[in-house]
């Protein structure tokens, strides 16, 4: 299955010089959008998870039949105002300004192996962001899985200590 | 099962005097997220399903497990700004001021049957909006699934004319 074939490039979105790369096509065809997410759950379940986190909002499309499939909870990550409860944060780097996510403190239990998850991993900011609050709460980080790594910004470099799976690679 | 006994009921978010129904324990657990997810699969299968809409963010979370299943796609609707390519928009009323919600064209084919999918049926705007989108799209709604219904606020009398499956009321 060439998974690229599903990926629509697209100039200059959301900034100009930017090239975005959209999974809507993949998640739009039913039978790319189920191998896709079984080539994660193969990952995930060789890495022993027992819990999916994924940040604001494509993580959710990526993770959430990963997590129904392994039959493991399912936490996001959020941004500031959407979670009620008790929650934890951390506040990031972007290229201009900063950024904050949040997880509620039940989201993950002490011991837990939580398999990160995204639709993609650019400079690797949000990905230290919510492997951050996975282990203020005490959970293991067992992996890390996305549908595309952008390999020019190097954002493995920032995780190093971490395993990492990418479906594609541009 | 008693699905009530996974929702956390959190008075005064995000505004005074609403109470917010949390679905987080429901999906931080793994059983019980599979069992609610296969509840609206059988409601899915029955109906004929060809697609999977549901709206941002948390649609996202209740829906892509229920299209994973059934081998279908999943098609968000969106906040302003969120999708590249070429959209399609409506406009709808909240309590005060207006909402935008956005699809991709390509998201819907015409004539493809689709379930539209939330976490939460309260006043039916947003459910509404989604219905109007999927439909100038070309498609087909052939019902709609929530895992919890506001009974008082009547959202279904706004969308008598659709078929609603609903696991929880308050």
């Amino acid at each position: 299955m060439d998974f690229k074939k599903y990926v629509a490039s697209v100039k200059d979105f959301p900034e100009p010089g930017i090239i975005f790369r959209d999974i809507s096509p993949l998640m739009y065809n039913g039978a790319v959008y189920a191998q896709a997410t079984d080539k994660i759950v193969n990952y995930a379940r060789e890495r022993g998870t027992e819990m999916i986190v994924g940040p604001e909002a494509r993580g959710f499309i990526v993770g959430c039949p990963v997590a129904y499939k392994l039959g493991v909870g399912f936490a996001p990550a959020r941004k500031k105002g959407k979670l009620p409860r008790d929650t934890i944060s951390v506040t990031y780097d972007l290229e201009y300004g900063q950024a904050s996510l949040y997880m509620q403190r039940d989201a993950v239990k002490p011991g837990q192996k939580v398999l990160v998850v995204d639709d993609l991993m650019a400079t690797g900011g949000t990905l230290a962001a919510t492997i951050k609050l996975v282990e203020e709460l005490g959970g293991i980080v067992v992996g890390t899985a996305f549908l595309i790594e952008l390999t020019d910004l190097h954002g493995r470099d920032k995780i190093k200590n971490y395993d990492m799976y990418t479906l594609m690679q541009y």
